[in-house]
């Protein structure tokens, strides 16, 4: 329980008032303590003087308005899944988990829509609305323990947005404690509704800066009733825009998925995760994972067939296989999976997760690996990702005859170099990951002045005692 | 030029140094100013001391330095199409008006966008789109003459919301002129960007309050290749939402529009429109317009044939009509779009443009017209609009027994009633049209506290001095 050098241990008079409000079940105490504290990477360990988990909105406005009153700051949590540290607190912040927070509280299938509270796990959200016949249509890898509210805060992506959006477009209202301890009821659950600025975009990808998500209405959509999932092998990422571009029109936009691999990248998962073999024999340079979906059946299949046969009368593909079950889909799905596994064996990683505008995605790659050369000959270049979005994870790996230390001494450069081409297409150095401590410098030095002083002026105008999960993102 | 009562007129060095900056062609003057300063409907007259046109992007953060140097303040206007006199300026501000940036500034078919300026017409921008073989999917009445930077401005919705979403879902990035005359360039063309506050959206449907909007990036979609509309009769509104529930599930998200009319509503077309029709002998309490879209061509005549004989036997529908052309399309969408024509000769009107949950829309159609039969005994409903979205148009019209006096002096009753329903459905009172003067007073008795309060603090931290579009919105 040590405190920040920084600051003053917290009033014991405001913890006290904390323990009252959310009684003895409310405070996680000794060794429970330690999940809470500590992220996936073990990059950013966590310091605070407590971690609480109201179990209602109500307990959650009592804390932040104890909180409000003697200045003491909060870092909420969800399911401590986050990649940039955004949800740890470093000893002056109390951390707030959300997790009892853990009903589904309607589900309105007329509507197409649903209202959560913010502790459900983004599996559990999916599931309630399947029951009702219904799709939620978010998918990431941590979606078993990731909770709604940690998803909107941090406005996540994942393998579906090419079709479906982000976080940001899946959401119709919120629900929030404000820096005040107030709650706001913005669980409007409208199409439409223009009557004033719309406010609940800030705290979507806002990383608990202003505010604690307590509750979300989420849109719904149809059930797809069939789907086509491919394996193609192809030239390079310029064939991949091409062939994504001819997908979508030829399907009328029924491209739910389409995830670009680089050879190098699916050689790793070939030599690091057992029982894994590429469909195509390993031939092509570049490799692509594309999903269709539709809502009626029997419809895809001859849409796909000619496409393809299309494109690789294009030189667009140079070769394809067409799932032939479910089964043979999920081993396609388990190479794009396993990649963050495979990668792990190989020693040291610079990791960028950068998007550009989809067509400037092969002259990025082409720029970057060219300037990752020169300030780090032989490194491997493990690029992947959501293509369709423009997305492309870009992971750095150690030479093979370098060490971790020499490695180490190039980062920095490596980092430079990779933002530096991202910049000259108009990209985004955090598309997916969001900004947290670890890319909060990188934003500050890098955006347009004009942007970082509204998002400042913001920031001072909704929490001007700077008390929400402050280090974070700004 | 007179100038309102509340304040001094503008300092003449001001308008001299306005006038040097975008030179004479940017000022206009004489009778060429009357078609700024009155909007559609006659409710708002403006007045202003200066209308001035900039012919670029840095022509307009000119002017607003030096209205901000001088404290003068601004409103902002795109094609003077809007229905709440949120474009109208009052005395104090001058008139920028955005008609001269009207490039389109770049159509990229492989990243499904576009670049434009603010004062391209929607309707050029969709030609834009489809000269590049693809679709910008918004579509209102007022396309011909509206600009895509007061579409922006007020978050217009129209008829195909329910399948590509409002104006703020189709937008990538903006340029803004900030409060300061800065420009910021938020231009970027990504589908992921998450790193900081997503700003854009306090300027979508921020009614040019806090900034003017100079540019935008654009999504685009494929376009459609095969549609297919029909004309439905129903019993009632509960009709209305179990078919579109079931023509959503069954055609997989493929209702592009869903359009209700009461029969009060079409008799008037029928009455005071020439040639109009019904093309299902008037007969049925209720009607909707569907319009189904796909990327395919020959799956949808099927889905929709076999869809209607389940509705059918269901008891969700009465009688369809498919239209077999263009032609037939069009004379049923002529309905529709004559409406608001219909009315116009029956006297006056209190005109509420209202939004509800999709499956509450029934409920609130049977509380509002019995609250207003109570204050209002014979006044007639004419209820219509975009069922799909929840949005409903809900005009009262003057009993034909009544004096235009005393139908104005109950409008003030009509308005409490028809917004106290919205409120008991969580809905909105004003679902497309914006706030702008109208529903100013409105927005600030019905809107939560808390969320009044963000909205005055937001407006504080990014034009502090007030000088953006004042006595709009909030």
């Amino acid at each position: 329980m040590a405190d920040s050098a920084h600051s003053a241990p917290p009033p014991s008079a405001a913890l006290d008032a904390i323990r009252a409000a959310v009684g003895e079940k409310g405070v996680i105490e000794g060794s429970d303590r330690a999940p809470f504290l500590h992220e996936l990477r073990g990059r950013w360990p966590g310091e605070t003087a407590m971690v609480v988990a109201p179990a209602s909105v109500e307990e959650v406005a009592r804390v932040v308005s104890i909180c409000a009153a003697h200045g003491l700051a909060i870092t909420p949590q969800g399911g401590n899944t986050g990649l940039v540290g955004g949800q740890i607190p470093f000893g002056r912040e109390i951390l707030l988990s959300l997790k009892r927070l853990n009903k589904v509280r309607d589900v309105s299938p007329l509507d197409y829509s649903m209202i959560v509270d913010a502790g459900v796990t983004l599996a559990a959200a999916q599931d309630a609305a399947r029951e009702a016949g219904r799709l939620f249509p978010l998918s990431i890898g941590s979606e078993g323990s990731c909770q709604i509210g940690g998803v909107i805060s941090t406005n996540a992506g994942g393998v579906n947005v090419l079709r479906y959006g982000n976080m940001r477009d899946l959401v119709l209202g919120l629900e929030v404690v404000l820096p005040n301890g107030e709650i706001w009821n913005g669980l409007k659950r409208l199409r439409k509704d223009n009557t004033g600025y719309d406010l609940k975009h800030l705290f979507i990808g806002g990383e608990g800066t202003l505010g604690i998500v307590t509750g979300a209405a989420l849109k719904l959509y149809p059930r797809p009733r069939e789907k086509t999932t491919i394996f193609a092998g192809l030239k390079s990422p310029d064939a991949a825009v091409a062939l994504l571009s001819r997908a979508q029109t030829a399907s009328g936009g029924a491209v739910t998925s389409f995830e670009l691999m680089s050879r190098a990248t699916l050689a790793l998962v070939y030599k690091n995760i057992p029982d894994s073999r590429d469909p195509l024999g390993e031939k092509h340079p570049w490799c692509a994972l594309i999903e269709f979906s539709s809502g009626r059946e029997g419809v895809l299949r001859e849409v796909v067939e000619s496409l393809l046969a299309d494109a690789l009368e294009a030189g667009e593909l140079d070769d394809a296989v067409i799932a032939e079950s479910e089964a043979q889909a999920a081993s396609f799905w388990r190479l794009r999976h396993t990649i963050p596994a495979a990668m792990f064996p190989e020693g040291g990683q610079g990791k960028f997760d950068v998007s550009a505008p989809v067509a400037s995605v092969p002259a990025f790659l082409r720029d970057a690996d060219a300037a990752v050369e020169l300030v780090c000959p032989g490194a491997r270049i493990i690029a992947f990702g959501h293509m369709g979005d423009g997305n492309i994870h870009y992971d750095v790996l150690q030479p093979p005859t370098m060490t971790k230390e020499t490695f180490q001494g190039v980062q920095d450069d490596i980092e430079r170099v990779v933002y530096d081409a991202i910049d000259r297409y108009q990209g985004s150095i955090s598309a997916e990951h969001g900004v947290g401590v670890a890319r909060r410098d990188d934003i500050a030095r890098r955006k347009q002045p004009a942007e970082i002083a509204m998002m400042r002026a913001v920031k001072r105008a909704l929490d001007p005692k700077g008390l929400m999960n402050p280090g974070k993102m700004l």
